[in-house]
């Protein structure tokens, strides 16, 4: 059963354990901060298939396959799977549910998706409706580009406010049995719509949307100090000035714990991405292959995940309506040795 | 909390009411055989906006603020909102979202989004997260067949095998609090994918996933007798008779009961639909227009909705890939007075 603290924070009574997770990623990020850490790299974004979407598709399914395998499980184990991607109708997620068998909830938050995700399937399991569930999120930079904003081969210049689409792929196995790291709090966000209609500056879209859900947060569990690491999907530079800035107006001095999954992947000064990462690969990665192996290094650790998601739409852009900002929290423990859920 | 029945049926130790619902819908839909039972009719497709798009947005939360209002509340008191539509990035969906101020879980499971999110709600509520949610999805025919197929002022011919998605909007509002009708079970969907790739025929590539969930229901749950009600969300008529058949072949004779939304909108003889309606919003606005009502005809009464959903990217299909088909069954029952949920 779950139980609500404060205004809109949830905690679960019995945690949910992070049984495995895996990532893959493409060329570029594999140059990057965290090359050696992704489970998968794949060394061409077309990844041996005629389309990029084919592409996404295949790397997302490599990436469930190896966090299955790495859980001991088959995909037809898994009591619920849920996700979601960048490309329209979800379909890289959809193909992979596909393969899967398991029943299946299709998300969409953008990049806020994994933590939509992890919050609905902990619910999902803390409320008893089963033991497992599956929650993967990918994204591709050439098929998301072409989508939301101009076809790569095209060439256009890229505004500094732009952040680069991850070509990645996280996929997190969720149980109700004993494990080190579980998650074991939420905030589902709302929506923030600060009329930014740039679609080349999300990281100003989000920025809001993300504070919003922080401080929430804070001000419903009151643990700032508690808290080892606060992370942003990918609200990028630009986004985590106006973020840790709103912050810090708000009373909540976050400078020593607050990190963007954004700025973490790419290296900022040679790999040309501007404002840094984005897309729903962007925190799938930089959480498995970055932060949840960094918890480790303390016998117990507590970090804030606060998925961000633009839900940017280039038609309702190109028809004058603005970018509304959502921004979805996960609370995860980690406990040497694990603990009962 | 939840229970499991056999392998995949859900059961809801605290059924789930709903409070009040509201259907909003378009001229032509208003002009088919329930005209008279929707609560709102939009008199022209652009419903004063300058865009279809906006016009979906508006409609739906029309929808959503007429359903707020029978119950008696506000947007920002409800503690979850879940919704979907067929738009990119479910942008209508997004928007309402950003008046109403509650957390927001974004679904995409196209046609069978209702269901989905009255599956999610109805978990996130039995489980003990929340009190009350708002479930919304809406289509838009004109906004819908230009993004997935051809923009209806081309005249492009329609096939027979193809449906009008309807231009109508559904919203329920679900509560823990006794009420005549409740939620009380469900079974999650899984992919199914028959090999259809023809974006016309929706009702083929949906029907395969609706016996799948049917049959699955009826084998953990043994209660055919019992249901008053088996409707699926949107298959025509083309899908109905392949679910009749193959459910047929199971073993299930639903003749006498089983009904599909699609084909209880319109007039088949002389609104020239072809094989029916569909659309997020179909099944939608049929439940709370017809299927609710009628059911308190009896003083006790169960309905099985299956929402089906068609998972079609018009960029996939073009990539010569296949269809996916999903169908989330739900169980509605009325007790005449109310049960304590």
């Amino acid at each position: 059963m779950g139980r609500r603290i404060g205004a809109r924070a949830l905690l679960f009574d019995n945690p949910v354990g992070i049984r495995s997770w895996a990532t893959a990623a493409g060329r570029k990020e594999a140059g990057g901060k965290l090359g050696q850490q992704f489970d998968f790299i794949i060394n061409h974004n077309q990844f041996g298939e005629k389309s990029w979407e084919r592409a996404e598709q295949k790397m997302q399914q490599y990436a469930l396959e190896l966090a299955l395998e790495k859980a001991g499980l088959y995909g037809h184990q898994l009591d619920f799977f849920l996700g979601g991607d960048l490309l329209n109708q979800i379909i890289a997620t959809s193909y992979t549910a596909r393969t899967v068998g398991a029943p299946y909830f299709g998300l969409y938050g953008a990049c806020s998706s994994l933590a939509e995700g992890m919050i609905l399937g902990s619910c999902l399991l803390d409320g008893g409706f089963g033991k497992r569930a599956a929650v993967c999120t990918s994204s591709h930079h050439d098929a998301a580009e072409r989508q939301l904003r101009y076809p790569t081969e095209m060439g256009v210049q890229r505004t500094l406010s732009a952040q680069w689409t991850v070509t990645g792929s996280g996929a997190y196995i969720l149980d109700c049995a004993p494990c080190e790291w579980s998650i074991t709090g939420a905030l589902p966000g709302r929506i923030v719509d600060r009329g930014i209609k740039n679609s080349s500056d999300m990281g100003s879209a989000m920025a809001a949307a993300a504070v919003d859900t922080i401080c929430a947060w804070l001000e419903d569990m009151n643990d700032l100090e508690q808290l080892d690491y606060i992370i942003t999907g990918d609200l990028g530079k630009i986004g985590y000035e106006i973020c840790r800035k709103q912050l810090l107006e708000q009373g909540y001095d976050v400078i020593d714990k607050y990190f963007d999954c954004g700025m973490q992947i790419y290296h900022a000064e040679d790999q040309d991405v501007h404002a840094g990462g984005s897309g729903c690969g962007c925190s799938a990665v930089v959480l498995g292959a970055k932060y949840l192996p960094l918890m480790a290094q303390k016998s117990r650790s507590r970090l804030l995940l606060v998925g961000t998601g633009a839900l940017l739409s280039p038609l309702t852009v190109q028809q004058g309506e603005t970018i509304p900002g959502i921004a979805h929290a996960v609370l995860i423990e980690y406990r040497q040795g694990g603990v009962t859920c």
